[in-house]
């Protein structure tokens, strides 16, 4: 196929004058501002869902090329490169064309900046070069080469690392996303020399579900045997062995599981199947049929969440995405490349179900819900209004919004559905969900819409013009909020 | 589990001086100003859709405590309440923890307050409080005990009874929601006295369709027998008696139907297949498959519809709830106590295959659709102009905002929708859903977003600013519509 | 049933003086207004999908009576004649009653717009009226008379003809929807007298799916034959045969296919299975399972789109629609004469099924996606995402919002979801998937709300007041993305 891009398209100049960013970005009202920066803004971040290596803040890792730190392993960013027609070796670096420079890549990110209007990486890159590096001036290509030196100059000072991000940013508490059988030797080396922001870990056991992969899933149990240090060939050994994991984690002050699931699994099985299934998978014979993967899958998820409840957790659920559905793409470059999409189902009647079993069992832990679908939310916010339960304020929680709808109309959507179906006032607010350590300008992006909003509401007579009153609110949600939902105590 | 509740969150005073509600509220341009002051303000109300319960009516029902209103069966409220943490015997007051006193209640109720910022039940209340209590400041904890008291003060008053209430909200016709075997005899005994509201019945025919449960149905379709004053042995027989009992409704002045429905039924079947089923069921002999229960369902569905154009009543359907989702707390506290949740479904199929059967029999009648899915309005919208058919204007409609949905967002998004597929010019409008007396303020809501929408079309340039027009478009569908459509002669 | 039509309502008469077009009909803001002036408004319009009959442009069609051009075959008008009670002679006139008089129907749409407040059809006809009449007064009962005999004047100027329309409105390329089996004598017969206008056929091969229907299909299948010179017996000589008309297609200019479907068709199939269906259904024996019909669609659409890859067309997906749903008016009226709806569909993973089966034999071609759903463009930004590949700039694309969505809120909510989760700088813009010479307009209406979005963006502080660059963006919008991604050259 030939190449096809147009000629006239895409090769504007940038002019250096017009920045974004100020004090008052997306603060369109007189309220929102009283409420952003009275509020909002002094309060600390609690970040309790990303994907930092904890390996990088025990070194307190350093970077020397912006590149690394936007490109290193951003698929949102590769994701607009090769919309942009950018050849891999200049998105993910790592197709079979090899990896450009450093600048390459910046300068082809640059030019892709050019097209993405109204695309929040478009804001959250301006945010992070405003924030981290002085830099407010438009990046695109013609920019680009100024900005590039200045961000990499800025890299070598001092405070520039993971640790100092974290602090610079006033972040007290990170929760990372761990797997069951990791030792969590970096989080245990982290304690030792504690800073300014509280590390801890969050058990994700995805890995244990996936049997329909009897290779893969047969070597985690090895490892979960030995981690766990005993075996692992029944499903009552798993269970032994993942409440020993579980013990180990709390020692290490989590707080919080997640599970990363297509959809909502609630098939109906007896324990004897589970058990007979087990072995089945454990013994290397021939493949499951979809309806043992199916109730498997739905044992592993109920009784997960009956030990969250039990342990004191927070449980949280992320539904909903298509992941590696480009499989040409996916084997050349691996996981987590940016090659998924959002999946169209209908899970309200099995979440129900699976919320109805363990309340039967006075065992639903407090549960935050994420589905990938725009559509959803409020559904969510209903079925999870039939399971509130005092004394938690808020047991049951809408998640923020969550990654292809993290963005201002995304943010919005979220915020306005729990606001009309739930109780706004509740809300643990927001997360990263990240794997950099500039990330946490999205905490600024997200208080300011929220401070947006509720502004909005006041000047249409929506609310009442109480900024003392809305303040409280908006310092809840920014902070004091997840603090006592997740029992921080920071 | 420990008691989680944040030591910061909610704790705050709320101040008396700001008022949310004036005469303003919510006309956010000039053109709504003119719109809502000179037209939709002074129309008459039709509530087409209630759940008032008749006897209140007949003997003209009082209160002593604004608890008693409020809380006495409001399952919106208890939701929030509980969503906030406070213990059943304040909520519902029907948990085994017993009923707190009136006071504690509306305290709790108040403090929930709080924390829902931007929820319709905020605006509710408040818009309560201004119309029947004349109380405009903000109801939180510390306000509580004054407006307390304030309330109960005013409960003594004259005027305060269920038809005081209707007559200051210039009510002229309600229809309540009936069950076919009810002997209508409060109905008659209103009849009797009339007054200024005009209360007319509403054939509500469900329990005829719950054949997954044959105990309840046996015992329903032996009141249907006694009733009706004939035996109901077999299908034939049910339609029979079904008839008469549709006359009786008639001449007690019904003028519509409504199917609660949990999705649209419209399975393929054979008379005699239905007639097998019945039979089967009545006999008590062991349960149904699943394919009998919809089989049906679904000639129930079909047959109702049917009766409905013949007898030249409106049918009303509303679909996509999950009822009673929590078994646990359900069963405990009854049904209708706020535990239910929205469905997602894919329903278009089935709904056009429905409709398609009843037009080619000649046979279908006005139809108003309600989904519980905000996701649904476009679709149906679509589905219903596929069936619209002169002389009626606008005979199938797309109906407000239903339970969940009755919000300002809600409200908006049904009516752009219907505006940009439909014919927003021919809604019928509004209605309450509501078990409540003091719910007309929900008329007034709809009225003033109604006209905010139109006041900022005209203000952005998306209408002509003609408010002579606009304003008998708005007129219409405060009232003159849905008293034509139904045909009220109000 | 009896007439029911309120006496109040719609009564009313309309006043002359309130305009609703002018020069800056929706251009709410200073930005949008030089976006607009100054940019979007001089590029001349690519027209790449519709539905204009060629022979019309061949013969240079001219009309006597603006309801010929009006209510002749625009299904959008009788339905909203039909909703608001109007007879089926006044509206398609093709009904059992006969047809009206133009003046008549004419009346009858101009009484109809007096109840589509807020409908795109009532700013559609206003900008028309506009634009080829020089009428800005609001059409109405009032004032129907004094417009329909100025627009009927209007008719005989001169350049108001099939050609002349699209002069007037600088449209450069218009891409038709062409059969196959179709000769293109009308294309032809074009291309030998050009004008300003460059009329290209495009591939439209639906009707070789239709296998439930075997009468209709064998009856394609022997115009197939017949058009390329060559017996169709076996699936490959049905290959064959396409790949021959193919070329012809190619000859005649070309660049585009399309496909209306149901839904996305991925069932898994063989070839001998295809290749056994495709006898069984020639052989004209009895019918298919669902079965055979599902695998057969699905190789049909994935042989099709391999094809356009190969061929380097640009393929069209429109699915989700739900076409005849009224078989009783269908059967009266033919087909395409409103009687259709959305579906609920949950099509993400057949999709991400049959792009990636695609992209593993390097066989994707350039592809848009259009759903009749508006719950489905994030899904479908995603997904899309997901295959992007360089060195095309925005390879898969999210289409323009189509049929029922194409109005001011579809648009905007097609353009956001794009801007969030794709890029919008990309975007190849808008297309009429007209029948009417006179839907121009729409790409000014489409324009016009773009500078809108992006204006008021940048009032909010969301966008940099850059206005060189977003010009730049809105000229490739407009026309240059379209011009090259599809290969103009115009």
């Amino acid at each position: 196929m030939a190449k096809i891009i147009s000629k006239k398209a895409g090769k504007r100049k940038c002019d250096r004058g017009v920045a974004l960013i100020n004090d008052d970005f997306l603060l369109t009202t007189g309220p929102a501002r009283e409420l952003y920066h009275g509020y909002a803004e002094k309060m600390p971040i609690i970040d309790y869902h990303c994907h930092l290596p904890p390996v990088e803040i025990a070194e307190d890792r350093r970077w020397n090329d912006i590149s690394d730190v936007w490109l290193g392993g951003d698929h949102y960013k590769w994701r607009q490169m090769r919309s942009n027609g950018f050849a891999e070796r200049l998105c993910s670096g790592r197709g079979d064309d090899g990896c450009a420079s450093g600048w390459e890549r910046f300068e082809a990110f640059a030019k892709t900046m050019e097209r993405m209007v109204g695309n929040p990486l478009f804001d959250w890159s301006q945010l992070e070069l405003a924030r981290y590096f002085d830099v407010t001036e438009r990046l695109c290509g013609a920019s680009a080469r100024r900005i590039y030196e200045k961000c990499n100059k800025r890299l070598k000072a001092e405070w520039f690392s993971a640790r100092g991000l974290m602090k610079k940013s006033n972040v007290v508490v990170v929760c990372t996303t761990d797997d069951p059988v990791d030792r969590l030797e970096h989080h245990l080396a982290i304690a030792k020399k504690p800073f300014h922001t509280k590390i801890l870990p969050a058990w994700r056991s995805d890995k244990a579900s996936k049997i329909e992969n009897p290779m893969a899933w047969n070597h985690w149990m090895d490892a979960l045997a030995f981690s766990a240090g005993m075996p692992v060939r029944t499903w009552d050994d798993f269970l032994s062995a993942m409440s020993r994991r579980r013990e180990a984690f709390v020692s290490a002050g989590c707080r919080v599981s997640d599970y990363g699931i297509d959809e909502i699994f609630a098939a109906p099985y007896t324990e004897s199947e589970i058990k007979r299934i087990f072995k089945k998978a454990r013994s290397g014979r021939t493949s499951l049929t979809p309806e043992e993967v199916l109730k498997f899958k739905s044992a592993w998820l109920y009784e997960g969440l009956k030990a969250d409840a039990k342990t004191g957790w927070v449980a949280q659920l992320h539904y909903g995405a298509m992941r590696e559905i480009n499989s040409t793409m996916s084997s050349e470059l691996g996981i987590e490349a940016g090659f998924d999409g959002i999946a169209s189902l209908n899970v309200s009647w099995n979440l129900a179900r699976l919320f109805d079993r363990l309340e039967r069992e006075d065992s639903l832990p407090r549960t935050i819900l994420y589905s990938l679908s725009p559509n959803d939310h409020e559904m969510l916010a209903t079925v999870m209004g039939a399971f509130q339960k005092g004394p938690v304020r808020g047991k049951m929680q809408l998640g923020p919004a969550w990654w292809f709808l993290d963005h201002k109309e995304g943010m919005v959507r979220q915020m306005e559905a729990l606001a009309t179906l739930g109780s706004l006032g509740n809300f643990v607010g927001m997360l990263t969900d990240s794997r950099s350590f500039l990330s946490y300008t999205r905490h600024e992006y997200f208080r300011r819409l929220l401070c947006r909003m509720l502004g909005e509401k006041i000047e249409r007579g929506e609310l009442p013009n109480d900024i003392k009153w809305l303040g409280g609110i908006v310092s809840d949600i920014s902070f004091n909020n997840a603090n006592s939902y997740f029992g921080f105590k920071a």
